[in-house]
């Protein structure tokens, strides 16, 4: 089973390898970036820039045989359209992790990079039918770019900010909200431990979900995405 | 009061002309569509396909002081975007027209032209936050380019459907679903009458909308789209 | 275009002349208050005082042919009455200013002049189908009359409370929930530019909303407010 | 213990009785009409109609020692002010025939004397908080008075129509959607036995409802229904 | 009328004769709890062991001619199975008591006694329909066992956490999150007196709606509750 | 990777063996039934009869280090307990399944073996937060027992109110709300995909949730199902 991570930006950090995680030994992994788009998703118009070659990239995937793609972003951007152009899983990280999240307990509270009260992760939660879950929105206010910075100084904000949802809030299942938080998923996990509530990091639920629906054979549904027909297009 | 209708489509049989309505005396009335885009919005494809164009178009708007935008699509493609870009109030027309609905009855149905059970009414509905309100979809099955066919057979056939909803479906006022229907508002508004059902038309409804926006100095919450940042990004 | 706000009380300082807003040059705004009812609402009981007084002030006012009718307080006090009675659209301040707002941003806070945890500020956004857009109520606590205190006194309380409805509760709009507030509203609309948060004021935001249904040739659903019928009624 | 029936209309056919029902030996009821008012309810102006002699029986209850008023009409007319006014239970006929029916299945239908399509029921519901359990509105077509027909004639239809929201909408349980229903209510009741489904009658439910709160000493939250405050009234 | 209450669990500080209560003259109330289950209701587990048991004291009281059941605990174990057993109401104590609530004001806090930011209250309140009503939780981190402590102390912590959920959250109404907190129920209702906020008991409260129901003659809905079907059972 | 399946049942046509599907390399499934308990699960009651039986098979799987459970049947019985009890993933069919189902399109319909108007299905959609995303209910009218009769006859009802729940009630997926269901799901699947339409059955895809849940060391949180204190238990 060949499933690609398709990350909607220009780089990452660890561009050209997927990210490490616990694979089934029959699924293999690919990872692929844009070459036209923006360096990071923190609006709208970002998901805008990159959005046909996220198409084309997404549609020579199929051609070349994969069985699913994911895409790499909390956000889920290009997430609709994909699905109506492919015959194959098309899984968005943050939908994939909110769902995994319900499996898991009562409610959840997403721990966000952005500045206090944006509602880009109400949005997410929203669009998955899971706002009712969703207890609290807590914020790192350091961007996407920030949480790549010192690898001690981002973790205690989110030690920091992942209690407070449990304490003040009362969340009992955290989620990552964003895939660029990864590296720091396995130490928030162990530190969350103490308190019983699991960490859900969004890129590694949506791989291991994509893995499930191929070998359910399950593909979405083509009377909520239905294939475009074809019309004047002027690129 | 200067209000450009942008439609994210590439042409329209009325290009260049906005269409004919009753306005403020003080409101002049402009009409853009695309030069690279999709013929029709019918799929989220379609839409990724003008995004770019959109925003050139609405940036170019703001510049030579437009007071407002209006896109012209039930489905309110690219709005989240250009309010974030902008800091003229931007409608959509969908959107509009639910909340002037909402306004005039307990509940309302979306007359769609797509073929039946597709969804994209209820996530218009859904993404306004009216959903509750939605009484029923009814489907006249003859897609967006099916609209323009021969007005005789188009209006029986939303007639039909209008009726269907409001005496099978209990809706206490009808949408228009679509801005292509356009030409067919005065005569069903005429016809609904006898029921005591008025007939929302998204296009003149967002024009309304932006001009009580304008005049009231109202701007879109830069909470919910704030101005995104200088990033690398390639086009 | 003729407008009449119709205030549910019996006076206000401001009597017999409209409040000073942006108008299109086509519309004529008129003014009037009650001789039976009173002094202000601030409980249900307050609204049957003035209910039958009212009624006959709008039955007037149908006659000499006014387009419609702006209720003139947030409690949307015989909306629905007025609406089965007349023939033209009857808009409720508290209504109309909640829809403007939910189109300017993803929730809204309102700022109520009541003593904390009265809930008719809830039940106004219930009423319209907008709760769930409701991110918190701020509560002067002064009461109608108090608002008319000393000017820089109610306003230094009103920014206090608009500001912490943004910075903690995560407020994107703001929302004056009493007709009464309007003298604040360019103030406070304002300070709140800072925080890039719109401030709607009911009863401006309401007599555009009507000047919108009048212009759309809208009027109220009799399905959802029918006619009421001929029967014994003793006075 | 003393609970007093206040119709919000004129006259009723059994006036000047409280109708038969099986009560605890030590409740006392009593019943009253309005001198000023509508012959019945059928709009909200009906109801303002009759407001003020409302206010004032309810007044002179209170003062002759009742220990609660119950409203007899599915709409709960003037429900909200008797309550900030008194400090006894004020118990409407449509909200406590909901509560009851709630705690009896998983959900309820409405049995509705108007022209289809109304929302009146959907707004007591709503009004209640239980608008989720509502499965749907079934309409006799008849108006108030025409339930007041021939009996046989009556109960013909409204045995129609329980039978079909139980068999074609799937209802759990049937609630009479006025209370001039009652002289049908154990006809209806025994007919649906045979389908294991209970009908509530609302008036009875209410009284016994009132009963329960009288013993168990309970009175409604004077935050949600505050004593109105002195102030200019004129009547 | 002969009402039982059935407690499921082992012993009870008052076991063997019903909690004092208001009663309507021909109500006659009997006690009985489990021989075989748990000494406490604070998991779902602890409702498993002592589920059989419950099942054969209901039936016993079935053929014995008990009028109706009330559950003795605010989680409703075993409701819906007796129900599909019986021919007779059978009320659970926290399903009453949100009901009882909801007719009493806008909104209701429950006091449970569990450590902070358990669930089980939110689930009660969810099967009961009524999660919207819900404004709070305030816990007592004492559990069950502890609930039975110095009476002074414990009275203070409820005083402190019924104020704090007027005051800090809002609530309209206080509702007892266990049947085992009634001792409390007279002091902590005379203390909230001063705030105009009803506390409600459980236990007493489902006692009444069953009376309620009983003189209604209504029984549970069997579409709701069928009966079970005979079939292979191992015990 | 060891997972058992755990049926909440006495026997099943298949009994000693796990049910064919594609799984993952590493793998091992098991299967067990229960001792005690009932011969279907059809009622509560069923549920209670086989809870203790469950809970120590449950237990016993525990401790011979199996990674999870998986609960082979649609209404997750004894889920909760089980995952208060137990330090390792527990799924239930039902839960799991209306997860993938919301992940493949917009809403879905279940069918359900039971006769019409039973709210099992309703229930477990709402215990899982996914009521909105139900498009309807489809009864077979056959009892589980009936699902077991003749292939062709069962599985032609199937296919005609799946056809049904897409063509009248707009279902984008389908769900089976019965594992007993399970041999026909390749049949159904492969006719539904003329209409586009996934189909789901439950018991593979809490298989491959309950492995997506083990690879990525997930388990449920213990602030939503804390281990039960030590307390008298009598057995």
């Amino acid at each position: 089973m060949r499933i690609l991570i398709l990350t909607p930006i220009l780089v990452r950090g660890d561009t050209g390898r997927p990210p490490e995680m616990p694979l089934a030994p029959d699924v293999e992994l690919s990872y692929r970036a844009l070459d036209r788009g923006s360096a990071s998703i923190e609006s709208y118009y970002d998901e805008y820039v990159g959005a046909m070659d996220m198409v084309e990239k997404a549609l020579e995937a199929g051609k070349e045989g994969f069985d699913a793609i994911v895409i790499d972003c909390f956000m889920n951007p290009m997430m609709e359209g994909l699905r109506e152009l492919l015959d194959i899983p098309v899984v968005g990280a943050g939908e994939a992790a909110l769902h995994v999240a319900s499996m898991l307990g009562d409610n959840f509270s997403i721990i966000d990079p952005d500045p206090p009260h944006r509602t880009y992760s109400h949005r997410v939660a929203a669009a998955a039918g899971l706002l009712h879950k969703l207890r609290s929105v807590r914020y790192l206010n350091l961007g996407v770019a920030g949480v790549l910075g010192d690898f001690e100084t981002v973790l205690g904000r989110m030690v920091e900010e992942a209690v407070k949802a449990v304490e003040e809030d009362g969340a009992h299942v955290v989620v990552f909200g964003c895939t660029g938080m990864r590296p720091f998923a396995e130490k928030l996990a162990k530190k969350m431990e103490d308190y019983g509530v699991p960490v859900v990091e969004p890129i590694t639920a949506a791989v291991n979900v994509a893995e499930a629906l191929v070998r359910l054979r399950l593909r979405h549904s083509k009377v909520s995405y239905p294939k475009p027909t074809e019309k004047k297009r002027v690129f």
